[in-house]
């Protein structure tokens, strides 16, 4: 819980390229629906359709899959070997906790049936992290939460909350857990809304085996700073994951990296680097009107350009700026790694 | 373009009830899809059912009905006899021009022929609007925008936008049309984004046949005064329809008429029957979780209680106060038009 | 950190009536200046013209006051007095921490003499706490935060806020200190900016005397639910403060409380009552345009209403409405408590 | 009114640098207050001192200058020469119609003696922009609107504004007027809010020497593209001036051009270049917290640097690309104008 900060600049010299790994969810690949498209934005791609896109983005390794899988029948054997074949890997599976039948909520639901039901549906998500050789199991209750003033029991729907993700954190003591938290959509306030609230449930909960899938966007939206998140999540020992995408701030857009935040981008890319990040940083987009794999693609493309600025950086002449919240010296560090003999003096 | 405003009350009097007629979105009885829950929240609903659903609605005798229709193969003469069989009318039909095949835009697709496309649309529900007997058809180009700074070349999208329009307003001119602005959703931005801009676009086309379709939560959203818009539209002689409903401001939420906003409600009932509003008043909600019967039905009944206060107003006193500009004294009013004996003094 | 929620209904019968006790922040009654009408918003007032009009207010007996005094060269006793003689108390004091010297932060600010000052003014509200009889001495690190992405090391100012409220408490250890949060204004990126990021900047200082004031509008801003935020910070122990008031969501209008929002703010009253709430109710408002007296006067005068509205719902029913999710039923008994014989059925 | 654009590119080649000339409002370099630090951010500034730190700035010509005058009985002809000697010139002046006397409207004051004070200070402005040489007076009418759901009249408010406007206007048919709108801030809603609500209003004057100062801060509270809305105001012949500046969307933060901002930023200074912008290019800041004179020179600066970048772009392609609203392409073309050989393939 030590911070490490402090007086005076920590570190020095250049940054180090960071030489990261990349993943994405394997939805960027799959067909998108919303309440006007309701028939979908391109045409339904079965599982492995979706491997063969992600396949030729170059330089991605790794997705967080979806269980049950996109096409009914497969089994995580089955997945596994598409995955293998195409020297892809499992990075994480996420429980569909959050389709039809959990529309009023999957820890949350008013009916013990179906939080029941949610504890099954998860341990379907377990079997096959083990099978998919999955580094986590994500929890992304985005039905849980409420959509009118005064609807809910908000204590409640809290210790439903915490009870039930502790209940599967302790019956699976080896395998390691992950919240990605969200402040709205598809519920349109969402209990698990931001960085510090999390990591309060996941202090209730008492376990051990539960961190938390950190995305940039969703950061965003919830008016943090999204690397100010990073560390102090990482500073609590938490953060399992690390998601990278942009958007403009009143919505999770999920779009490719860098497209609106220049500055709050590079600042993440280079707490990552801070912090020693070497798991695979993960890409959550949802291109409704680009190509996925082109999509995919250019932010790989971009975290590499900016990682590569970043490794420009006089680190220690940051830290000082910072030190001293100089905002405009901070800025000519950032512009000057970017440009270079171009930028500003 | 005289605005009748300036010095001094112009109404006197208890307002008038307004006894309304109510209308409401088909879709609001059909399946909602999401990202998220790509299955659906509830079953898949044919037009017949959505009918029989809407005909239990106490009070509700209006639908804007999309075209083509939910259920393949009807003819809107079918559909005119279920309408008929019900008791219900046909107040609007909206064409379908932003689902998958439009999802780079309608009006304003880079591909011309998609523009095309979109032409053709539009006159299948211009013809269904003459045998349903719908007062208007409504244009409501969700995909028509941009998703990124400087994706798009805006003076161009603005021609298309209006050169679009026109031509179908032109080719039709003994039907009205009317345009539903929105600032987002599902374009991250859209070009009819809000009233003023949209008042500007039909001025550009020049025809007389196309107004607006004035919806409450679209302008909350926006920033605006929903009352304001009503208000500005109405005295630019556009005001084509009216919806109600409401949100959290930052989303088009489509919940229940006065789930959030008080006053702003009471205000906009009153400013509708200042201008005499008679036609249908139309309310635009997504149940997604709600029983859509009851969803709709509480709203109505919400309006006639909010409309019952509003007709204790003295109508001259609040004027009074509102040309003071003393806000203290119109909530008193408000109040005690609500809550008589119960009231503040 | 049990809930004490769970299964079914926990309270029966109707709502008492609260008989809240009311204060308000003394700058109420003060002069406003913002950086457009820098010549403020009506003449200066003094501490004794401030109290005077305090003393104007129907059932306002409590004062939150700052220190430095308005007044240069008032001592506490002579505060003390005036409030005597005019039946007032002092409900908090709040040293300025957040005027031209404190700019750049308070406790964060890079230069360790101003963070050394932050101390000493510190010092003087608690002395002047003292005399004054107030319950807490609160702090409101508005310019502590960030302004530019990039601009400062989150995890130094995290630690410098943390380590300076820590010092100042154990220094105290008698004294009850709260902390007011808020996302954002003056600083344009506040750090102890919504209510579970505070919780665990408290748990990181360990100490006992430090709690909460817990602003409804500072609330909104942040996103939160209002009432779930408040029964959060009850249930972790740390309330020692609520105050009420409302906004735009926005930004901190500090309007008359119900201003905007009718249920959240009524769920808020009922939550006070269920956890027993008999510390006075404070508001925290800013009548820029209005005469200020009237404008506190109005906010007790609407809380009285609602809660006299809550007094008149079930309980059982209410509770039972939220446990089931019910959303149209707990609003059909808000507006039936509100409005009774002209309510919906 | 017609557009220009349509198929096709209709530029060829790259883009020729600007060259701007700059300048900034007078304000950047006074002493700024807020509700909280009433002492204020700095000392007070008189106005020969606000000319002597503008004259520090590199490349910086020209001032937006408030009358009356910072510093008491000085006269128009005074400061003249004091501009003069520092080889300053006046772009502009702005009448201070949002201090004190006018917080509760200007233009739209429910009192008809402020209405009429409102009409003498703009002839004040008038009067010093003819000795000053400056190019328009501008309209910046903060504190007409309302605060409250309700609180008055809205086609009365718009009525007085149109009309307030016209009478100016008419009265001095050789002077240039510019209306800058804004969303909010004093007042908490603000009547000419958005670049087509403010296109309306000069419409409803019927007068020809009226336009829009456009800045780009404000543009982006207003939820529009900036660079959408200087294209329109510019078809429409009413752009009097472009200010640049850049905040993080949900206020007028008034920080240096492109702290957060990078995309808009480069598409305005492209949109500038296309429409042949030879006029000074503003800067609007408020430097709460830095040094003023340190704070714009970096705007001018960055503004060079990116403007080199736009000149590097091929304007041809990027067209096309847009032409195409192909994100991915345009984000490749101005990467590799930024970052030429550092930039993705």
């Amino acid at each position: 819980m030590e911070s490490g900060a402090g007086e005076g600049p920590r570190i020095e010299g250049k940054c180090v390229m960071a030489d990261f790994e990349f993943g994405t969810g394997i939805w960027a690949f799959g067909q998108f629906v919303d309440r006007y498209a309701g028939d979908g934005y391109g045409p339904p791609r079965s599982t492995e359709e979706m491997l063969d896109a992600a396949a030729q983005v170059p330089g991605l390794t790794y997705l967080d899959i979806n269980v049950p899988f996109a096409t009914e029948g497969l089994s995580a054997t089955d997945v596994r070997g598409m995955l293998d074949d195409r020297g892809l890997k499992c990075r994480a599976t996420t429980p569909h906790i959050y389709m039809r039948e959990y529309r009023r909520g999957s820890f949350t639901n008013p009916d013990q049936d179906l939080r029941t039901r949610t504890r099954a549906r998860v341990e379907e998500a377990v079997e096959a992290a083990a099978i998919l050789g999955a580094g986590y199991v994500k929890f992304w209750p985005g039905q849980d939460g409420y959509d009118f003033p005064g609807q809910v029991n908000y204590e409640q729907i809290w210790k439903y909350t915490v009870d039930g993700i502790r209940e599967i954190c302790q019956a699976h003591p080896d395998v390691q857990f992950a919240i990605e938290y969200k402040p709205k959509e598809p519920r349109i306030r969402m209990t698990l809304a931001n960085a510090p609230k999390t990591l309060l449930a996941i202090q209730e909960t008492g376990v051990d085996n539960l961190g938390i899938v950190m995305d940039f966007g969703h950061s965003l939206m919830a008016g943090e700073s999204p690397t100010e998140s990073l560390l102090m999540i990482n500073r609590y020992g938490k953060l399992t994951s690390a998601e990278l995408n942009d958007n403009w701030r009143d919505w999770d857009d999920d779009l490719p990296v860098a497209s609106v935040h220049l500055f709050e981008t590079m600042e993440y890319i280079i707490a990552l680097r801070d912090i020693g990040w070497s798991d695979p940083l993960l890409l959550d987009q949802f291109p409704f009107r680009e190509d996925p794999v082109a999509a995919v693609a250019r932010s790989i493309e971009t975290i590499k350009m900016l990682d590569a600025a970043c490794a420009r950086v006089d680190r220690g002449e940051l830290v000082n700026a910072q030190n001293d919240q100089d905002a405009l010296e901070v800025q000519r560090i950032y512009w000057n790694a970017l440009l270079g003999a171009n930028a500003i003096s």
